[in-house]
């Protein structure tokens, strides 16, 4: 079974090439790195402020924690996707450093 | 099959309650939800420099990368465990975005 | 004599209650501290990405070094502006650390 | 009349040629540039969580915040001494935008 991260890691892929007017993530691309990374830093402040308040606040400032972490994490994908790299890379360090069993079937995927 | 990012947050959930002087994780949620923040702002400050390291280094330089990547995605799953919240609901949200197959089916796992 | 931050710091309280539709400033104090926050965040992050091209690149990039960082200065004054605070605090607090002369006497003016 | 950041940056400037081991500052130079930045986006993040922290708070967190601000401002100076740029040309791109006068004098003054 694929996971969410593969098959959005796809989507990235398949967008990059497509019509910059039409899509953001290939706007994003031809715009090059520094503005993909604007844009983690702009995501990561944003998951900030957003931590702070769902801290104290309800449903909806919870939520909107989620959605600014997916921005991060969305983000973080399309720099990886621009320099050659990808989520399981990411992954398989984690799961290294982890311990994490599994860790050489999906290395071994990567490839 | 269970993912990685499965494995790793139970990892972490099991690690919130363990002896803060043992562990960085259980240390961090003593801490508090400011110093785990910082991290992430830590993290996406080197991730950014790392990115714009590789883009112009070797291999050695897109390790780095992804290194730091892992520290960001890792300290943003102890901010949403701190908060009570976790990847799958980060993911759920980029599958929602991207109308990916499997998100019910992974929704209904993360009840 | 009057110097720079202490007249723009007088340019950015006259503004704070400025028609938003006219002014900048107005505009991001009506809008609140989370977007405060999230420019400097935004102009922090452009800062980095400015200093590293500044380091190999030639002139257009260390002037755009320093428009960057102009940005992050003048949206710490807002955010001080916002709070209650102004640029003299900080610049007493530096001054305490370095033992700087001058320092009573610019303390002593910010009453 | 010599203003607080003149003094500061002629401070910043005596140390980066002393002894690292002594010299916090010669210390960063010594580093490279990826350590001053790491240590703006840092300052950069807890800037904001200070300021979400004085947004509710009292006494303690007002100062907390124009202690972070120093902090951010401090690395700022010390990444502009790095590559050959200074405080003044910053306050001159913030004059040039808001019409203040002295920028002329300043700007003669910095030759």
């Amino acid at each position: 079974m694929r996971d969410i991260l593969d098959e959005l890691f796809d989507v990235l892929a398949s967008r990059r090439s497509a019509d910059p007017n039409e899509s953001y993530v290939a706007a994003l691309h031809q715009k090059g790195l520094n503005k993909i990374l604007e844009k983690i830093g702009e995501e990561a402040t944003e998951t900030l402020l957003a931590a702070k308040d769902a801290e104290t606040g309800g449903d909806a400032e919870r939520h909107a924690l989620v959605a600014e972490t997916a921005d991060l994490w969305f983000h973080s994908l399309v720099m990886l996707s621009h320099l050659g790299l990808d989520h399981q890379d990411v992954l398989d360090e984690l799961a290294r450093r982890f311990g994490i069993s599994g860790h050489e079937e999906k290395a071994a995927r990567s490839k």
